[in-house]
């Protein structure tokens, strides 16, 4: 496939107010970019009158970048859709206006035709160019929450298909609830007016899928065109987010995506390509970058792809100098086989216009282009030997952290705490492993229902208050810990059906033998916002209740079970105190818990280990190593280090170590 | 009437996932449980077609609760429509959609038509059960904000007769402003466009009297089929107010219902019917089932019913163990005969699945089952005694706080401080009030201005910033003072007619000479958002104002005239300066002020005395007693106290005394 | 023209409840109130019905003043449409429903046919009494956001006049970027829903010349029928914002209209008009008048006058005793001609009902009645001398702020931090001034294009983040520092062209050889939302960037150019280091720098001297004086004072000084 490790950037010649194409490629190839990414969103230019094509100018990028050593990556352009397109069928843009994009109906019949003509048009063109080495499908798909009475007879045949009856549906999704149920399929009422979760949740699935099935369409078009050595790729992207005290921040990625299926939408990809934005300067934790390399290479299994990076401010912050090469390397870390620029040239119009490139609107080569010129040195002389670490074994973690589609809807109907999201609940367990070092894969709770393989990758498995759970998975969980697995579950786990019925038997449903705990009440406490009141039947109390009203519940539990053992944290934990518990857990469990934390982050490939300093202060430390090892190679000094040598680790600095041979 | 006190809960065995009817009444008869409500809410399951009717669950709930001996009070299932009636006329949900309840335009004629005849069809099939004892109308009734061209149609009618031409509602809504002005009713325009408070409060007014009339409407349907021995009911409610620093919370009963004109609506019930929720934990202070309890029993003078009272964590918060007690115990002690837990049965979809009943999602008791059992049990051995003394003379009070619909909608739009709502005023001077221990009711300027009665009941009447007044209330309260009444208003009182029309004289309008103070001129201070430039004319100053620029104004006065006296205090005060004027003020009424005070609460019932304490910490206290008693009765212990004991009361703790004979 | 200072209020006689005409007039005339204006608003009182006109109680208030020696402006209704006519054609309403006021479209055809006509009927009936001084057209004119298919067309005939092809409106605007390029001027877009700043920000431009236009039109039927010694006047008014740290307040005048084009609507009218709305009491600071005055008096350089003034408590706070005279002699000191109050009776209903007048809602003379009276006594005796300085060269000044309305509609769409807006940094920049008694004239960056004598009669211009700048006007600041002149401009001065395409060239975009300094980068810092990178080349560093991280580039810069200075502030600068930074270019430019400052305020008008005391303490000070002075006239007392006295200006206090004679 892929036979190097893509540095590159994203390129819109169509964007830019001169014609400076071979400035830019000389500049690249100054800079070790062997790769750009073009095509996607720029339809009117490809198309601007209703069935007048004109390639012109990705012909163009593509052979004089061939003529300069660079490969490219076309991406379909139907995420934004020409003026032209929404004035012939206004339907498909249901109450949104034209202007921006990604707000269409993604299964409107004419966006579809001319959607597949387009592609057919643009891959076929281009698929031929040796340099083209993959196209990107579509871009951070989600279903942006198309809404019409479509649609909704879509959802009413998926809903169907669930159930064989009426009255099985009314009774899964409680619609006698306030005079809601239905006599027939056909009353079933226009989702977006329920107060009822279950059937809210369902339409949100049922969306998810339509969004995923999209991605599947386009890439069935794709692969009756590309060649086999051309990946099929798309980026997927996370849930945006601003937090609290970042009033003047744009946001970030931040948990799992929720307005698509991601673990469906895999399959349409052959590489799994992202995109992970996140604050820098002194708000760079490397904590989105580590979590996002691994949601998105435990989709597939294999390396992925970063197909767009921050260069310079989006938040309004640049990075310290130091901080792109942090990056770069972070991402490498985690498994990915490339990484690029979003975009090479900051954009002169528009909304995008401060999510500035590689270059300034100068178009000039400014301090920021000299870093990444560095930074694309050092890469192409490491690049082999990561890269052949990379695609052999990859990283391979004994632990995951299970996350769900289902339980972030519901948990969005109905919060622990109305500030406090799901994905809130899921970065703060994945922040206590990641700032201990203890390195999982991400994966979804689909993925434990379908494959027995994945119970058998795993010695831990940790569940940040999975909500809903179906009978299987529950069944399953039972004997991963009978069998010797270790099971970490957050409050409100195995809460729900995953119709989102509330569970009608004791708590945590279907494995208050496995936890040796059980409760059926809660409250808030002065300390946090969801406090079960567990009795503990077998299990053994790691703290009780704080509050002196309720000082004879448990708040964290542990128990054996079987091989395995099972801890239940019954309240929503600060991040220190998670990091407590699931130490512990780990070491029950046999894992190896490092002996630094952040800022000091150590991230692992095959033999090779990352060090990060997350940090403004110099940090000095001795890796860890086995006993017979006293000599390592630093790849980017290409030294070799004693086993006794401190390594004086600089602020926001990176140290690449290898034990054994290339 | 009712033979026994209410000791109750809300049952739906529509919404139950599983069959257990037996379970669940065995379980209520355990509990001391002897009433149960029913049906409300369930017309999709009674009426899963049009004109098809299914009453199965119905009667089998009424039937099933004989052999426990438990009672039934069966609800129209008006507030929340079926899916089909929604379809057959769009209409009457404006712009809302289906899913939701209580959205629908209650004026509709084809609305009626089907509420008609489910009425009809319920209460004549239901009416012959013994244990049937009463049916509620409808739930919770408001206007919905209904809003359409055949309200507004009936608002102008309703103007019609209010003003004899078009040129006098000009004036008194003060149209010309703005050029509002119209030549004819025809062409009054849509009310919900207007920047005229006169004209937008009319309509609103307009509208809580619709919500009344469709009360009235379903009373005189049922009247047709209920015997003489079975009440009508309705559960009246209050607003619901998310206060500043609970921003977690789902809110709690604040203040007077502002969408519905309870005072009109309560001629359509025999017994006043209520639900009051809270804050409990730290939080619980009693108060708004004080103040609840005290506006609704006022409605008719009479013992009322609580409809739905919380078991479990409503807000998130559980109550602590003693709290439940404590709740049952303080409606009781505000002349309640009855009192309902809302749910029995936690739900386990859709939007009050988190409003959780007595028993959990789990259906087993619980923690939380055997306080309400034990309760039962208490409430069973003490309800006679109580129940002789609240169907008897119930509860006398000689102060009366006077409450405005009509300000409260005024003050929406001229609040005196954005954030400074109107129901919040009267909760500051209820509070200072309840906390102070002297107990009072809570009534309508609507009936000052109606009945004659009402001046000779009350010896001191509290008008928290009575906005609206109109020129009768103003000479009626000129004579209570004059004939020895106290009045206390606060600032903003009497300020505009009830057009909403600002008077042209001096203020306080009318009764300058009743408060011998006068001003023109108000303002901010760094203190308060609202304060009168307050000139005493006949008037004592009791605090002048405290901004030095404006020193020589008074804040706070007291005047006599005739054989009253008459407070004015003309800022925006705290409670804590509210309780200094309100205890002077009810001393010079002659009222006997408790020596004891919140969080130690006394209420009153006949020759019972309750006393609450509200805190987490043991309060010693000496009950108040009449010169020739020495020993009173502890109902609760079954015990005797001498006069000289202190009494122990723990954290959230209730005594019960009786100092005369049964 | 004008015959004496006008010392007025506004009369609505239809908004008063009773019939009071003589009374008022009686309490004006003793109070010295020369002025009333009327009319405006009142359409609906002189057309109730279409095409019946009756004006008597505009005549009745015209021929009663005349007896009590009092002129009156005329405004025309436009602005208030009248029930009927929203009926007649609803497409003139848009969205928006009748009932308020300048939501309509101004540009409809239906509207403008019967403004016209009610126009012609008051105008041509009103100007032939001797006391109509004048006409004011509308009131407060802006673009209302009116949006439709026809306003949309409109504008596509607009751009079709600004670009030659679509091709290079697409270029301009960089509409390629997401497929929003279009074939046709047809094709165009709905702008409101557009993502794209140009074409956004474009509309906004469009708009505000529709606004303009309005009373150009509105102007040109006025002058139809007009004296010659009647006057045209309109009332601009501000941005209006509510500071962070004031949530109940209603909001003040600060900064530049963002809504209509002020300073192509300033060619409609011969005297320019204002209202200037402020918080008083602790909070007053004579900035609110200050710029407004200056950048109202600036329109026409040309005295003005204040249409609408506070009397009473429009934010809920009333003025301290003193303020309301300080308010008085403030508007005069900024080269007002005229001030009046809005409005002389407190109105009894609607919106307006708290935003009180002279008179209190009980129309009796009080406290704040008495203070106007005083007030008038005082101006009666000093107003000719005064009147003849404002008449004469009135106030010239030789540094400007320059402003703009593209900039400030930009900077909505890229601010620098979603709290900070374009108005904020003109206000800042202004403060600095203000406060360090720099008094300057604002003028709008297109007076500087169009006009050459507008740059000869500066010395100093400052440039608040002049955001747009076409190539003229950088040209044109090129030479005027390489002639002398001193430029002060702010962070993001010059960076995008007209059309909000950000420059592609090194920043400041074509000055870089004028501030010697360059950047192409920018960052947040601990301590600024916005700091840019700046590359000193000649100029000197003032001071280095604050953060360690980027301490090797410059903050603050300055550089001599030509014979002049050009000054370079690249950050976010507290008002405090601004103060320092242009107190120096100030004194570089050879501008004198008061040694007093804020809360002592000296204002200048001719020879005259204002000072104001902005704080609750007496202020003791010498003014400043020339060599040869040793005595001054103190105009409000009437006395002498001596060079060496002291002045001790009391709490709120004015003191009024003449230099030369009379």
């Amino acid at each position: 496939m892929m036979k190097r490790f893509i540095f590159g950037a994203d390129y819109y010649i169509e964007y830019l107010p001169a014609d400076r194409l071979e400035t830019d490629l000389t500049l690249m190839e100054d800079a070790g970019i062997n790769t750009i990414r073009i095509a996607e969103s720029t339809w009117s230019v490809e198309e601007p009158r209703e069935g007048e094509f004109d390639f012109t100018s990705v012909i163009r990028v593509i052979e004089a970048a061939a003529v300069h050593g660079i490969d490219v990556i076309v991406g379909t352009p139907t995420y934004a859709i020409p003026a032209w397109l929404a004035r012939k069928d206004p339907s498909m843009m249901g109450e949104n206006r034209f202007g921006s994009r990604q707000d269409m109906d993604i299964t409107n019949p004419t966006y579809r035709f001319h959607a597949e003509r387009i592609i057919r048009e643009l891959v076929s063109r281009t698929a031929g160019y040796a340099n083209v080495i993959g196209f990107q499908i579509d871009n951070e798909t989600k279903h942006y929450f198309m809404h019409n009475e479509r649609v909704v007879e879509g959802f009413r045949n998926w809903l169907r298909e669930r159930f064989d009856t009426i009255e099985d549906l009314n009774e899964a999704y409680g619609l006698h609830h306030w005079s809601n149920s239905v006599a027939s399929f056909e009353e079933l009422p226009d989702p977006t007016g329920t107060v009822n979760g279950s059937y809210g949740c369902a339409y949100e699935e049922y969306r998810r899928h339509l969004a995923a099935e999209f991605l599947l369409w386009q890439s069935d078009i794709v692969r009756e065109y590309k060649r086999d050595d051309q990946f099929i790729t798309h980026n997927f992207d996370f849930d945006w987010i601003v937090l609290g005290t970042e009033k003047q921040q744009l946001g970030r990625s931040w948990g799992m995506q929720p307005d698509l299926n991601d673990y469906e939408a895999s399959k349409a990809v052959t590489l799994a390509g992202t995109d992970i934005y996140f604050p820098v300067a002194h708000q760079l934790t490397g904590i989105e970058i580590a979590f996002g390399g691994d949601l998105i290479r435990s989709l597939k299994k294999a390396p992925y792809v970063v197909l767009e990076s921050q260069a310079q401010c989006f938040t309004g912050w640049l990075p310290y100098p130091g901080q792109l090469r942090q990056m770069a390397f972070s991402h490498m870390a985690s498994g990915a086989r490339g990484m690029m620029y979003w975009p090479w040239h900051s954009i002169h119009n528009g909304i995008e216009a401060y999510w500035k490139g590689v270059l300034s609107h100068d178009g000039q080569p400014d301090e920021t282009y000299e870093e990444v010129r560095a930074l694309g040195a050092e890469i192409a002389r490491i690049a082999p030997t990561v890269y052949r670490k990379i695609s052999g074994s990859g990283k391979t973690n004994r632990i995951a952290l299970v996350v769900s589609n289902e339980s972030l809807t519901a948990w969005k109907w109905f919060p622990a705490n109305k500030e406090l999201g799901y994905n809130d609940i899921v970065m703060e367990y994945y922040r206590a492993l990641y700032e201990e070092n203890l390195e999982c894969d991400v994966i979804y709770d689909r993925e434990l229902e379908d494959s027995e393989e994945a119970w058998s990758r795993y010695e831990m498995l940790v569940f940040p208050s999975l909500y809903t759970a179906g009978d299987e998975l529950i069944a399953k969980t039972k004997v991963f810990v009978e069998n010797g697995g270790t099971a970490v579950a957050g409050f409100r786990s195995f809460f729900a059906d995953k119709n989102i019925k509330i569970r009608s038997g004791a708590q945590p449903y279907g494995l208050t033998d496995v936890f040796g705990v059980s409760y059926s009440r809660w409250t808030r406490t002065g300390d946090t916002c969801w406090a079960e009141l567990l009795r503990p039947d077998k299990a053994e109390t790691l703290h009780p209740m704080t509050d002196r009203h309720w000082g004879e519940h448990a708040a964290v539990t542990c128990n054996d079970y079987g091989k395995g053992k099972a801890w239940y944290i019954g309240y929503h934990a600060t991040v220190d105190e998670l990091k407590e518990y699931i130490r512990k857990a780990a070491e029950g469990a046999g894992q190896k818990v490092p002996d630094c934390s952040w800022p000091l982050i150590r991230r692992r490939l095959g033999d090779l280990e990352f060090y990060f300093n997350y940090s403004d202060e110099t940090i000095s430390f001795r890796p860890e190593r086995e006993a017979e090892e006293t000599v390592r190679k630093d790849l980017l000094k290409g030294t070799n280090i004693e086993a006794e040598t401190a390594i004086e680790l600089p602020a926001w600095g990176v140290v690449l170590l290898q034990a054994g041979e290339d």
